[in-house]
């Protein structure tokens, strides 16, 4: 499960976040990133367009995450059930191994306003992407918006969760915490 | 249903979204604003902190229209509940005779980044005061987050359909087919 650390990208990934860390972020230079990574400033941009986006996974990936298992869920299952299968898949990617670089990543983002604004953005993009996945796969608006919308606030607030200070329990249990407490704000009776 | 735009406030609101409008956000200044309004610059600022402001209403009272209704429930009023008379009161501030003023203060809001920001970050914040009045009135963690998180969700889906090329229906009519499409999305046992 060490996948997401491997290779010339995870690398630069790590020595990226450990020399925001130390030093700060608007501190650290590519420059300098590049050669505690060994790797020199033209194998960086190859990897990444610029410094911010070292922090963030590649946006295509992160909506595939969550869009993939719509795309290849049975015709005719339900929306929740959809949301599900995104949310389970995107908690797989957040392994156990994973959560001490998230927290760090999360430090530096929260510092930088800029950083807070790009994480933002990522979320809304994703929104509009699982959105479109829901359409495709037949769901109806305003259904398909609202679904979209709850996912992404649910997956949010579990890496929130998942990050915080004294956690310890899976993502995958972090989202299925927040899912059956919707789900009994929502139906109170359930 | 005028009670809006009565005031000094509420003039210097219009006439500075139809500066805005004619001649770009940028290009109008505070000055120009006061003068189209007939007050100093001083009245203008006895009102608003800057420029950005005069496109927000006071984030304390946007606030309060959310949790006035929550502190104001019987106790052990149900989450779903009281998501519900936070809406419709919300709702009832955005009366027919608001939404081409709406319509305009979205145009400029969307034109300017910064502003786009603004606006995020005040959603934001209604949903911390949102989760803390729910949290104040006996609903636990993590639903009380979820409904406040959902609650925002649900209100800025309407506003922007509300505020629709096309759309007639009035912002509760808006919200209840939002909030029916959630609750059918949101399965018991699924």
């Amino acid at each position: 499960m060490a996948r997401w650390r491997s290779g010339t990208r995870e690398r630069l990934q790590a020595t990226a976040l450990q020399l925001f860390a130390e030093h700060g972020y608007d501190e650290t230079t590519v420059a300098e990133i590049a050669a505690a990574a060994e790797v020199t400033e033209r194998t960086f941009f190859r990897h990444f367009a610029d410094k911010r986006e070292v922090l963030f996974a590649g946006q295509d990936d992160f909506s595939a995450m969550f869009t993939g298992p719509v795309a290849d869920a049975p015709d005719g299952t339900p929306a929740f059930s959809l949301v599900r299968r995104s949310l389970d898949a995107a908690a797989a990617f957040f392994p156990r191994d994973r959560r001490d670089w998230s927290r760090g990543q999360q430090r530096v983002i929260d510092a930088v306003p800029a950083l807070g604004e790009r994480e933002l953005g990522k979320l809304a993009t994703l929104k509009i992407h699982l959105g479109d996945a829901l359409r495709a796969h037949g769901i109806d608006e305003p259904a398909a918006t609202i679904a979209a919308e709850t996912a992404v606030t649910v997956f949010h607030l579990s890496f929130a969760q998942w990050i915080a200070d004294g956690e310890d329990r899976d993502f995958a249990a972090i989202v299925h915490e927040r899912l059956d407490a919707l789900t009994r704000v929502v139906h109170p009776g359930s």
